[in-house]
């Protein structure tokens, strides 16, 4: 029997909730498929400022480490926004992801056949929709300095160099082999000096990918022309601000961003996550969505540890789930047939994987 | 008779056939209106460079400043853009916005109820959506020091003072007031310094104008919030590359990117386009859509002139215009009448204005 020690960071929010449920199918495709999980609980974000008064304890950063993967949930809330900047949860976040080396952020966006009228925007515009934003992560303006503020100025360094831009071309690339090889590059190279090294690094990358057709676009026409036509793009490769920014656009495709997984990876430890945030609003009501979660669950059996049978357990359960009408209440109003809670849908879950 | 001198930058592209419709326009205006225009013309982007070596002659500041409005088509294509940077079109617009000192760059994004259906979004989200994007133009990512790039290395500098974060969000509040008094300044002081100071600034402005109600959104929430609920805004006020990005997708919300109009103002000249840019595939073929250039020229009537009636007709020509069913081509899949070339439709406005 095969064993996987995995780091669950379940964070504030409705993280816990979420995790749960994840771990809740992980259990359940484990037991069918002969593998066993060993998790190892650890603390980040404001729940860890809480106990420990950092939000990333050095032994979160150890537990990770030592793990196969991290299975993350999500961090912050009002609460902890007043606190000094080095002290708020997304510090902690920010660092956790350099000091694990995850540079290359996977975001997919897709559309579940059954969802197709969740979006905002029109069916025929979202229908078949399956795209990935591959984005940098540890490097740009989220890191680059000098960067500070005093009482009359602020300050931020947008900043790349030639290796990191090879190696998150690399990862774009590749995913790109394993799909429809188109990689869309996005930048701003009409007005960002640091633009036009990132198009001419990419350019030359993308040499060693013959078979992968390459186009470049301005990241505000991108923003556009991802409301436009969605089906235009396979892959989307972009920096750490850009992407952050374009992902969450694209989320809205698939019609809730309780639906879309996310993995960074880059190092030896991937982490996977939802890309939505804690949603402290909705925390313990037993009403958010653990589709995102469990589909990062799944992102993590394929890229992580290999085992793509259970992922493809997971994948057909949320299907499934969704197929036979089963709803949580952020897509109550598409042919639900049962609007469930989170649990309920973790269960419903589990049981078709 | 009341004059006005206006400088015509036609451009590149299809800058010259939509600039010469919005001129039909005008003119049909102020002979009702009993007003004279006069119009001198001035090169910039790339027939500058290929006339002068210049992408912005000395001449077309000069000209620009001794008007009382600039009208701006819009300029660039693939020809130039193998130039050196600084000889590029885009460059002669930057050092152009930055000379003239034009610093808010309005960018309204509304529907009109005869094209609801022309959007990629559903009509029920898009029907009398009605926002003002209030972008600062000649500061941020786009002008910062220090930047530059070598080999191996591209950065740029995202920088703020107080004085220019102070000057936008006034403008951004005084138009709040003229409206449904609501500002949503957006940024990303989650993660970045510079928006610290940003969200602090507007937050002093915002004392000035107790009536106006003030909220903050992260720039990727803000990106999914114009396509989840765009309704939800009134004006977003935020500073020059994410309001580059979230003006480009939220023009997506009027069906084509050929409608809308802007206005980049702050000093004693303001300057009037279309956000589109010069589309040079369909240069020279009589179809570009020349309504967000005539909805410009209303733009400098109310803005500049204080030419309130005159403006009024033209908004009431384009109205009617797409009211009867006249389309370009770009929207001629909506409740088209009649599919029209960019001088009919320049002159089916003109006689209805
Ligand atoms: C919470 C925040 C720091 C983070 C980011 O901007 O990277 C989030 O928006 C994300 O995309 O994971
Ligand atoms: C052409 C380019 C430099 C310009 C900008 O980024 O400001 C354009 O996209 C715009 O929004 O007017």
């Amino acid at each position: 029997m095969k064993s996987y020690n995995i780091a669950l960071i379940k964070g504030d929010g409705i993280g816990p909730e979420i995790i749960d449920e994840a771990v809740k199918v992980l259990d359940a495709v484990a037991a069918c498929e002969n593998i066993e999980f060993n998790y190892q609980e650890a603390l980040m974000g404001g729940c860890a400022y809480d106990v420990t008064g950092d939000p990333l304890p050095q032994e979160t950063i150890d537990i990770s480490l030592s793990s196969n993967a991290v299975l993350f949930g999500a961090i912050g809330g009002q609460k902890w926004d007043t606190l000094p900047r080095e002290k708020r949860p997304e510090s902690g976040l920010l660092r956790f992801r350099k000091e694990l080396g995850v540079f290359a952020n996977l975001r997919p966006a897709n559309v579940y056949d059954e969802l197709v009228n969740a979006s905002s925007l029109k069916p025929e515009i979202v229908k078949g929709v399956d795209l990935m934003v591959v984005r940098e992560l540890i490097g740009g303006i989220y890191f680059g300095e000098p960067k500070g503020r005093d009482e009359n100025k602020g300050w931020n360094t947008m900043v790349y160099t030639r290796p990191e831009i090879e190696r998150i071309a690399h990862v774009a690339f590749k995913i790109a082999m394993e799909r429809s090889k188109k990689v869309c590059s996005v930048d701003k190279a009409n007005v960002l000096d640091v633009s036009q090294l990132w198009r001419e690094v990419v350019e030359e990358v993308a040499k060693e990918y013959p078979e992968v057709e390459l186009s470049h676009m301005y990241v505000d026409n991108a923003a556009m022309q991802l409301i436009r036509d969605p089906k235009q793009f396979d892959v989307i490769l972009t920096g750490n601000i850009f992407g952050d920014i374009l992902s969450d656009e694209a989320s809205m495709l698939s019609g809730s961003i309780g639906l879309l997984p996310s993995a960074s990876v880059g190092s030896s430890i991937g982490v996977y996550e939802p890309i939505h945030g804690s949603a402290p609003d909705i925390a313990g009501q037993g009403i958010a969505n653990p589709i995102a979660t469990i589909a990062s669950a799944s992102m993590m059996l394929r890229f992580a540890l290999g085992e793509n049978r259970a992922a493809d357990r997971i994948d057909y359960g949320i299907k499934q789930a969704l197929a036979e009408g089963y709803r949580t209440k952020d897509i109550a109003g598409f042919d639900a047939k049962e609007v469930c809670s989170t649990s309920e849908m973790g269960s419903i879950i589990a049981n078709f994987a």
